[in-house]
């Protein structure tokens, strides 16, 4: 019955999509990444509070978050770091972030982060700009890391408006690069740079963000096409507190699964906002339930609470049983 | 005077455009579609009801709205609607929704629906991929259907980030293959398939409908640019009337000709929504006769209830009335 | 220390941004366009008003303010105005509309617009359409200017839905026909043509615009995208200047760097908003100084009124002074 599987294929598109069935890290756990927090790769003080932060994802920064003359010593601590596993991560994954491709110093962030025994799982890219970059980078990595490694996510920052148009193309050329055998990367999200972004198309930004909506919504879009995540954008302010939860919230309802996070401060709002409650949780575990005995009873459509249930509602249920299964 | 010939076309952009000139199903009258309204087509208590429905548009359901193990008695139930005529459509068009192409079940779905005397007078075709799955449906309805028939018009949905991203390379696909000589099918409207599309972008509604500005504009535009009707998201609180005016009228105002109706009770406040009222059509009206007498007097610009009138204005007045025209 | 000069290559993108080098324009002076006034050309009432206006950039009209039996009347008498420069047009640019390529009326303009001695800084197409037509006018112009002249900016009217799907093929052919030896036309500017676009996407303009938004910002970000500038949408009711002013810094906010203006009124209103206050512009002017200071001592990040900077802010500072100097 073709049909059945057709449709469980339908429900779960990562997992059984044709597309991505070559690429083995289609098979590795889910990594949530409702935070991103940021944590200048030089900057000790800031280095030590990893362990409490409770952040999904901690970026090791060397790009914005790092002066010019400070770049060569947060790269070799980034390296230390992973060298000596003094920092406790805990549930927090340790991901780094170089320069980007043209500021000229990405080659040597790469060189220097990725030469040891430890790789970070996962490398961001800010302002990437196309094809050519990311070439660029996935060559740099093949030749740091080597070959029989674990492969290292990889995620995109979205920051000008070129990329914004380029964005399908980019994620294309992600897709068709970490297609190559003994890929060392694959992309894994795609974050909005939005104050990049701002500066470069000259805007001012607001709390209420209609300025960005255009670009917001095109990350979700071709985030979602490319079955990558998608993190908003930088709350700047980082005392409002109710401004920063309604951000978040508003962000999880357009389809982002996570945001990027400037205070420890912030981290709690933010994973809060991503996370679906219990009572939703409970109507998706319910209707999948309901649906797989449904199907099994060879029928289809069917009530559920007083509703009749389509697939778009299905899959629905499901997102949220796969965010809640992956990230808890 | 070629200008004056140059302007008339450029106001009635549909009946003169070289674009679509060899296209024959150009020439046949207009058919509204403001309101969409789905009806199983294996649910016959539903079905009886479609001769009191009042909307422009009743689809029969082979897709979302059936079951899987209905599909094959929708199929033929359709195909007994159309052969014996014993359903009184009234003013309202017939037309039937089959299977996507990726669910396996398109096939079966045209080869029975279509396969007999009477056709529909449209096919809607969910989650439209791409140029490979409208080569399919065009095979298929040209070998089910045969030649020498009044063509079928198409009607594409869009409802998942792929094709959205896509949307502009859909439509040219469809007028590409509508081009061939006794084509079929000929496109004449994309429907925003909102529930799939949140879905699949992982996005919660709202009533504000913000989550799917961009998608819902995308949508419009490309459906302008290539000259087919718009039609929006459904409203899912059959109960809110209100909010369901509220939002019929902003997509009325956003440029959709039509709107998604899951509930018989919608369909009057839909129906109403895309009607210009009264005052509108007499403005218009009188406007476009001022227009056309100083035309013909080879006076150019002039002022019109006290309004100096450019081109743009005389556009949409036309536009007012081509929909008045032919929805009457 | 090739890291500082990548750096400053980035703060100053038009400057000394490889794209452009080959460009003789690039390093022409820059016009601020923060209010684009229409002035129907056969019009000497309107005309004599000139001087007094105050408006960045004076558009002459051959187009929608001219009837069609006035348009030999607009082009001479625009032709007379540059021969003669019987007009003073103090710090407004003078500037020309010619008709679209698609009216046939657009090669008439040229021939008698540009035929004379003094040419217009500035030429603008309405509806570009793509490739073709902007190829027809870079020939047109050629044949009409000829060699050794100054070069003449072109400003690209995007208006309807086919153009804004288009917005970014059509700005690349534009700088790809500019960077032809002698070429006679460098593009400067996009403009949102808001009336002739919701005609053809069937829309009713409000005050909110929120039916526009998508364009809006598609049109900032190609603009960006091409280092060109954005010009945003006509405000109707000339008589509501608290409405204009809301609309005008909304534009100003999301990227726009001007906006076109339809009466005298309007004028003072949309030069203010797109001017950054005194206090923004200290702020930025020294927010650069500290930034070249703190580069020359081999620092890179630092603090500033309290504020960690990072190079996104640095860039939003250059932007303000940019658009200051080049405005006063």
């Amino acid at each position: 019955m073709p049909t059945f599987h057709r449709l469980v294929g339908k429900i779960c598109p990562v997992r059984f999509s044709k597309q991505f069935s070559t690429t083995s890290s289609i098979l590795a756990p889910y990594t949530p990444r409702r935070s991103l927090m940021y944590v200048p790769g030089n900057d000790d003080r800031k280095v030590a509070k990893i362990p409490k932060l409770g952040a999904d994802c901690v970026c090791l920064d060397c790009e914005d978050g790092v002066a010019l003359n400070m770049k060569e010593s947060a790269r070799h601590n980034i390296r230390n770091i992973l060298d000596t596993k003094r920092v406790e991560f805990g549930n927090s994954e340790c991901s780094v972030r170089v320069n980007s491709v043209d500021s000229g110093m990405c080659e040597q962030d790469l060189e220097i982060v990725l030469g040891g025994e430890n790789l970070p799982s996962a490398v961001h890219l800010p302002k990437v700009g196309g094809k050519e970059e990311l070439e660029f980078v996935w060559n740099m990595v093949d030749k740091v890391v080597g070959k029989e490694r674990e492969q290292i996510g990889l995620i995109m920052f979205i920051e000008t408006a070129r990329s914004l148009i380029d964005i399908d193309s980019i994620c294309k050329s992600a897709w068709s690069l970490a297609q190559s055998p003994n890929s060392p990367l694959f992309p894994v999200a795609l974050v909005f740079g939005s104050d990049d972004f701002a500066a470069d198309i000259g805007a001012t930004r607001t709390k209420e963000n209609v300025e960005l909506l255009l670009a917001r919504q095109v990350v979700v879009t071709a985030a979602k096409a490319h079955r990558l995540q998608a993190i908003d954008c930088v709350y700047i302010d980082y005392k409002d507190h109710e401004g920063l939860k309604r951000q978040s919230e508003e962000g999880n309802r357009w389809g982002f699964t996570g945001k990027q996070v400037i205070h420890p401060g912030q981290v709690n709002i933010v994973q809060a906002a991503f996370t679906p409650n219990s009572e939703r949780v409970k109507w998706a575990t319910e209707l999948l339930q309901e649906f797989q005995e449904q199907q099994l009873d060879g029928k289809g459509a069917f009530t559920f609470r007083g509703h009749m249930i389509d697939m778009p509602t299905v899959k629905q249920a499901q997102n949220v049983v796969d965010i809640v299964r992956k990230q808890s």
